[in-house]
């Protein structure tokens, strides 16, 4: 691979769930995920191998795990292992976050393919 | 290892280079670095094995590949495979960014282990 350089704003967003949308940047061995929540949109629980890294950058994101919730404001960030089963929701106005997965979501690779994203 | 939360206030910083500093992060397979750049401050060239993916939040961060400076505003990013040498320089309001490696960069996490940088 040959080094990448994005403008998030050209990369085609894919929807996460209903009024959460992500813009990736794919490495070989890990990729990160600008997402904009929109106001009062949620993430049902799932779960995923994958090691998941993030950072709220505005608004907030409440993770929630075993019943918990773990609300998270701006320059605030978390580090969840694969296979722990989580939820999300954000405040009334909204938030964006980065998430950061290793290895690869290649489920959500495969989706952007589809779509046509490929960065500027 | 269990999820983590952390205040990335609450981190210990380490320095990366004169007026370069950095907040980590760090899961099993990768790691986030929350970096401040003062104004004007650069990174000397260098390279190492783990994949580096950015993307700057504020101000202006120039990468600079085989003579070639690629300049990124707030909201655009980058992927750098591993061992390609690269500096970097920031524009003189200063910025700040975000860095991903894969894996873990173990000599960064002996540093903070050094300074006792262990989150909130």
């Amino acid at each position: 691979m040959d080094p990448q350089f994005v403008r998030f704003d050209n990369v085609t967003a894919f929807t996460l769930a209903e009024g959460v949308e992500g813009r990736p940047l794919f490495g070989d061995r890990a990729m990160l995920n600008l997402i904009d929540f929109s106001a009062g949109a949620t993430v049902p629980a799932h779960s995923h191998p994958h090691e998941q890294i993030g950072i709220v950058l505005r608004g907030m994101q409440a993770l929630v795990i075993d019943g918990v919730s773990h609300e998270l404001g701006p320059m605030e960030g978390y580090v969840l292992p694969g296979n722990v089963e989580h939820s999300a929701y954000c405040g009334p106005e909204g938030a964006t976050v980065i998430d950061v997965f290793s290895p690869v979501r290649e489920d959500y690779r495969e989706r952007c393919e589809g779509s046509g994203s490929t960065g500027e």
